[in-house]
């Protein structure tokens, strides 16, 4: 049933979704409970309704939409799987949602060349499945089951980034529809290209502001031959980042280095049912040939053993991996479920590895002094690391006091030659931040870029550059 | 000795050279001698002289340069070591040269993240001798001793970049001088941001038509503790390159794994007094433990003997590895000894892997069917090869075939999604082949781009962007 688009309507928007319900029918809803599950991300910043939400199937419907909201002036916001962190996907000036989860075709593998190409909306868990039986995977992995399109909008990582690398490093090519309704295809099949500016590099972590991307090619990795998973406790958060940051000097390739501390392993046990130890933990991965793979641990292990870890759990088998890594990637939702009413302040930044340890010594003493409570959680073999503070953040006076041990947290960040945001991206949660981190001519050059390619700055306004 | 601006240049470049004098004194030249030494790559393609060439010694002083040409519209060609392939740094409109081979101050190497920060003269041997001490090693290697700023701009890659990845992965930030003199420092120390339009990728690979990159920050690797390097060879191109690929497939970690064939190896020997039996031969290296060295290269063997290779010649001790990799490397200036007039017409694609095979087989038969001669040479683990077309290139009749040969590989490089260009750039060499590419929209972006941050068009005009 096609839905009556509000009364309260103004006449120019009206118009807009007029044209847009001709264009897509029952796939443009006005309800208030489908406005409201694409008002948010899965953080703690306050929803913003879209005026509308459409759901187009393919690139050709998406330059129409475009082209009509371009023609009535109306914000458009692409909307993935809802998952991200920093407002992202609010729609803060109303709008448009565009819902890309009906673009779910994986296109194309390519098993002999290690790349696929896949519609916006298919997820990362979606893909994976699809792959099992090739062989191959695609091993950039936020913990949530986010989407592709929207992994590359956010330049997205998680844990396997430390060996391979991010969505920067593994988008080889993509689909963008822009401003004036046409799409564009950016990038090759091709490893490595030098043929003119990087222009695929400039849309991802774009998070919507300069184009939609409907498409995506991508890099996939052979499965290695053996994988084997570790749990390991330490003494305390310095020596467990420290021995993460060892491992990673001496060049062991691990495929994942997590840190938990032990506030974060007691949510764990309470929200996924497990065991562990409530101690200051590494979770530990690593890939590669049998062999390879017991040397690399039996390095590990060695390393561990300086900096007092003990109580190795491994798993080797795939369903223990499964349990193991399912656990560490509930942790967001754990840590939620641990806050007195389910909801957090989070944030992430990342520093160079060797500062990593005294930026998390700084904010635990940060922590200390204020009384707020944080459980810290990081992707340490990137030297990135996430706080989900626990406040009432419908509080005003405890929202203020996250927010200055936020800004510290960057400022050090920053300092140290880091970056105020490792994976979740700018949206509006982290607007400020980016006038400390980026000087004068790049926040210019930024602002010149979107105002180029988005003159009438209806892709996601507001979002990454103040306009 | 302060030279003088020679008479017959026009008002305006005259009072441009005049400021630049007073700016720089002896480290402003018109010598002829210095002008043509700036006036070309190592290719074929025609120089174009420079009205001069200036030496600036710091970020400060590019600042002022840009400050005294953008104010009379006068072009800057920046210039490293001059080892362009595709008419990079031809000052085809004029112009000053800015040759940054004094801006040669490694500035920073934090051992312990693994990144440095370099003025954009240092020579990756400069780095890498600098760096000998510190058990790091910066990989990128196009062969030539380019420069840091150079590569960044072209973003090059060579034979490391299978394992290592190109400049695209491995440069972290930039100091990049802008249309209006003002330097602006983007990216930071830290593994990953979401901070963020990409600025450093706009730059890296635009090949100086954005503006003068005069600082890079650089991802850095520890040196293994085993390499392992090998030749064999192969009764002919297509199993070389299959057993690369295969070995690609079956996900082995290996660090190079180069394809010259019978002809380029008959000029090696020739050229670097080596006995290599001249049939289609495999460079390769292993890096790694000792055990997973000599894990991978067991590997290998079983699949270079599947396809008919043989001849194993092992070299682990640095010495003899550096003799074999000396070869490869003048595997360029051998070929070119080998021609008549000692030119070439040099040429690179790039094609997913499994295409490779079949995209060098038509090259031969194209080169069969026309009399032209060329050998072939390979970063093959990347899908990404070079041709030597042996004719005179002052010859007309010559070129026109040469060019039509190129054409017809590009545009089934690009069929196969594939790429014009690997690793050589666009210049203005691959200008054409760029229509064939890149769509419309595509085109028509990065002419916006370089519109909006060239206004003026004085950034090595007429290279990647047909302005």
């Amino acid at each position: 049933m096609i839905e009556s688009i509000p009364l309260s309507t103004s006449t120019n928007l009206r118009s807009c979704l007029d044209q847009l319900g001709t264009l897509l029918g029952d796939r443009l809803g006005f309800g208030q409970a489908l406005r409201e599950q694409h008002s948010h991300g899965e953080s703690w910043h306050p929803g913003a309704l879209p005026d509308a939400v459409c759901f187009p199937r393919s690139t050709e419907e998406v330059c129409e939409i475009v082209k009509v909201c371009a023609s009535h002036s109306v914000p458009l916001i692409p909307f993935g799987a809802g998952t991200s962190l920093e407002g992202n996907v609010h729609a803060d000036r109303g709008g448009v949602c565009v819902d890309l989860s009906q673009m779910n075709t994986i296109v194309d593998v390519h098993t002999e060349d290690f790349d696929c190409q896949v519609q916006a909306g298919v997820t990362r868990r979606q893909l994976n499945e699809y792959l099992r039986d090739t062989g191959l995977f695609f091993p950039v992995d936020p913990g949530a089951d986010a989407t592709i399109g929207g992994m590359a909008s956010t330049r997205a990582s998680g844990t396997n980034a430390v060996r391979y690398g991010t969505m920067r490093e593994n988008v080889l090519g993509l689909t963008v529809v822009t401003a004036n309704g046409k799409a564009m295809k950016v990038g090759t099949r091709a490893r490595k290209s030098s043929a003119g500016y990087d222009l695929k590099s400039l849309f991802v972590g774009a998070e919507g502001t300069l184009g939609i991307i409907t498409e995506v090619t991508l890099r996939l990795y052979p499965m290695p031959e053996a994988m084997s998973a570790a749990v390991v406790n330490f003494p305390d958060v310095e020596s467990a980042t420290k021995a993460a940051i060892t491992t990673i000097q001496f060049g062991i390739p691990i495929a994942r280095v997590e840190l938990m501390d032990k506030q974060y392993m007691g949510a764990v046990n309470g929200y996924s049912k497990t065991d562990y130890l409530e101690r200051d933990t590494l979770f530990l991965e690593f890939h590669g040939t049998e062999a390879w793979v017991a040397e690399q641990a039996e390095q590990f292990g060695e390393i561990a053993a300086e900096f007092g870890g003990g109580d190795f759990q491994w798993a080797v088998k795939e369903e223990d991996r499964r349990k193991l890594w399912r656990a560490r990637h509930n942790a967001y939702y754990a840590g939620l479920a641990m806050s007195p009413n389910g909801k957090g302040y989070v944030t992430d930044v990342c520093v160079p590895i060797s500062r990593l340890s005294e930026s998390i010594e700084a904010v635990r003493k940060d922590l200390a002094e204020t009384n707020l409570v944080s459980p810290i959680l990081g992707h340490v073999g990137d030297g990135n690391f996430h706080l989900t503070i626990f406040i009432d953040t419908d509080d005003a006076e405890s929202l203020k006091d996250a927010e200055q041990l936020n800004l510290r947290l960057v400022k050090r960040a920053i300092e140290m030659g880091g970056t105020c945001t490792g994976e979740h991206g700018v949206g509006s949660g982290k607007l400020k931040s980016m006038k400390l981190e980026h000087d004068q001519e790049s926040l210019e050059l930024m602002r010149v870029l979107k105002q180029t390619l988005d003159p009438q700055n209806i892709f996601n306004p507001g979002k990454v550059v103040s306009i």
